[in-house]
């Protein structure tokens, strides 16, 4: 058995191959190449990579985002399967071969392929936040009909995970999210007026693209993540929880009924959770391992949250109970706002307003459908991008 | 099933009823009085704490320390089964109803009950260090052979139980044993020439017997907890480690090989480790649970431990390494020596010169055997009195 185990090799499908999540991916599927094997991947526009990665890892099916990169590399690479945009996704998502489709793609655009590698029955390792906050019931249900593993690559989720496993889930009092705070963890509100799109890049642990970095600043990272959270792990909004962390040691906690913590901690290696998600349920050596060492730490510490200073981390919490698209609108006013901020359209602070503005002036739709879901999304992002003209 | 599992009332043996642990037993069980029973309890000679326990949880058995007690207490309850010395821990170990022996006795008296236990099929919640110091390989093999639970109850190895629980545990690569650094933590070597048994017994975390509390300032306790470790969780000593973590909220971690750990923490409450080795694999609500919230703490310190420091730390991995009866003697050794300090006969210091001088006058015997090693440990208990007389 052990045998088998250990030489299977697991054969991937990587959706979203150049950015941050799929570069670590890659490179945790390289050091393991006895394990792990990169056999279609996408990425959307990034010509110059997405070739190096196709020359490096030989796939046989590669999704891009236009017809011309597709025309493009079809010359250079003949052998090659190719598709475009969502097609292209959800072709790679499903390809007969594979057996794990890690969604790494930014957006709601996660959402259909991740959809049909579920329907597909490929287990999925879930690093698009989208797919949930938009679609959980839709998607755990999915997930529960087809006996796939959903597993998370978000490392707070995944810490989650860990400290779920091998216990009595029915005794959960609590799940404890960390949170840094950001690179603007220590502004006031008032402090926060005058910031730059440069100032808010400048994340204090973490290495990241630049749209979640300002979702770090703005605590809708966070947001994002208890509603995922919620759906994730079947919890309700009361028994969720987001502590401040200013270490991003602890990746997040579990608390029991007996008083027990579980918490899962390491370096800020976006590497470890996902190797976690592709060898669950066993672990395997880090190749390259970040060093480590808590006494040069020295101290962890843990703050109450501030839903005052953070407001975008109580609304996440006011859209996750009315349920249905709220949190669809949330996510879709945000993706607007805070690329137009990094786009230098917007001031930092406007970011929460259209957010807060979308969510308000929003009326449920009844009988919600997952394409009703795609069509408030579609509409949200037509509605704040105008608001964002306005503002210019 | 959950009918049953709710209902499965679980007979309890308390071994050492009147003892800090013993309390806290009583007090899980009595708070769950669905779920437990203690109906057999042995204590030493505070007649009048047993005398209130037999009231307050009328057992079916109790064994005594002194044929005096035994006649005394025979008087008042006559329909009481009553035994004394081994004999009496030994009958209470193996009574037939007993699903669950917590073997909570000071010192080497607790070896032999449980390997009865064992032998009879109980399943074990250890509190008794020295059953693995001396007799780690004869119990651990017996534990397998009788197939029964062997569960932790010091908070350290609860912690790691806890944190090995549904993970890959051939992918281990360290535990981590925390340690609060007692009452002595700050002091010099040179400082600690002049110190009182008061002082010594002032804990900076936990509310425990004298000593134990001893122990924890001369890190003995973490020392016999490292050799515990070992036989408990098969782990070579290189892959034992301690850190220095002064807030004893961190209960200890486990190290996996991708670089994730898994950290169990909360109050110090040692409730809840005897809590969670009674209920194993399950957990239930905490009663009367001690308050605790880590943004009040604030901050957990993890410091690189200091051996120089603390020559006991080093010399457990010495005596571990060396196995045999060596971790027998460096006990013993100990026992005589710590206690002696208490009664005011010798010096601080001179608790570890005497376990030191013990270790190495000693010469392993050949051909152990569990009896030579029960003779081993009463011979070195013999020659460290003596030393100590000639100290007085």
């Amino acid at each position: 058995m052990e045998f088998l185990f250990l030489y299977q090799m697991k054969k991937i499908s990587l959706l979203g191959a150049t950015g941050s999540i799929g570069t670590s991916t890659i490179d945790v599927a390289t050091n393991n190449p006895e394990e792990f094997k990169i056999i279609a991947l996408t990425f959307h526009s990034n010509i110059e990579k997405g070739r190096e990665l196709i020359q490096k890892l030989r796939p046989t099916y590669v999704g891009v985002g236009t017809k011309e990169i597709q025309k493009q590399l079809k010359q250079e690479f003949p052998t090659i399967q190719f598709g475009v945009g969502t097609k292209g996704l959800i072709e790679a998502a499903t390809l007969d071969e594979v057996d794990v489709v890690l969604t790494a793609v930014s957006g709601a655009v996660g959402l259909q392929p991740t959809m049909a590698a579920i329907q597909a029955k490929k287990d999925i390792a879930l690093a698009n936040k989208e797919t949930l906050v938009m679609a959980g019931e839709w998607v755990m249900q999915a997930v529960r009909e087809n006996h796939v593993k959903l597993l998370p690559v978000d490392s707070e989720h995944s810490a989650i995970f860990q400290c779920l496993q091998g216990q009595d889930t029915k005794k959960v009092r609590e799940l404890m999210i960390t949170a840094s705070g950001g690179s603007f963890r220590d502004y006031s509100r008032k402090e926060l007026e005058n910031v730059t799109v440069e100032q808010a890049l400048n994340h204090p642990n973490w290495s990241m693209g630049k749209k979640i970095t300002i979702d770090s600043s703005t605590m809708m990272n966070k947001g994002l993540e208890v509603i995922e959270a919620h759906w994730l792990f079947d919890m309700d909004y009361d028994k969720i929880k987001v502590v401040l962390h200013r270490e991003s040691i602890v990746h997040s906690m579990v608390v029991y009924e007996d008083g027990a913590y579980l918490a899962q901690l390491g370096a800020s290696d976006m590497r470890e959770p996902i190797q976690y998600a592709l060898t669950y349920p066993y672990r395997e050596k880090m190749q390259k391992e970040k060093p480590f060492d808590l006494t040069q730490i020295g101290a962890l510490h843990f703050e109450k949250m501030n839903f005052t200073r953070f407001p975008m981390l109580a609304l996440a919490f006011k859209v996750g109970k009315l349920g249905g698209s709220y949190p669809t609108v949330y996510n879709a006013a945000n993706e607007i706002a805070a690329n137009a901020f990094i786009d230098g359209k917007i001031t930092y602070l406007a970011i929460e307003e259209l957010v807060s503005r979308a969510v308000e002036q929003y009326e449920e739709v009844k009988n919600l459908t997952l394409e009703k879901v795609i069509e408030i999304d579609r509409k949200t992002r037509k509605i704040v991008t105008a608001w964002v003209k306005d503002m210019e």
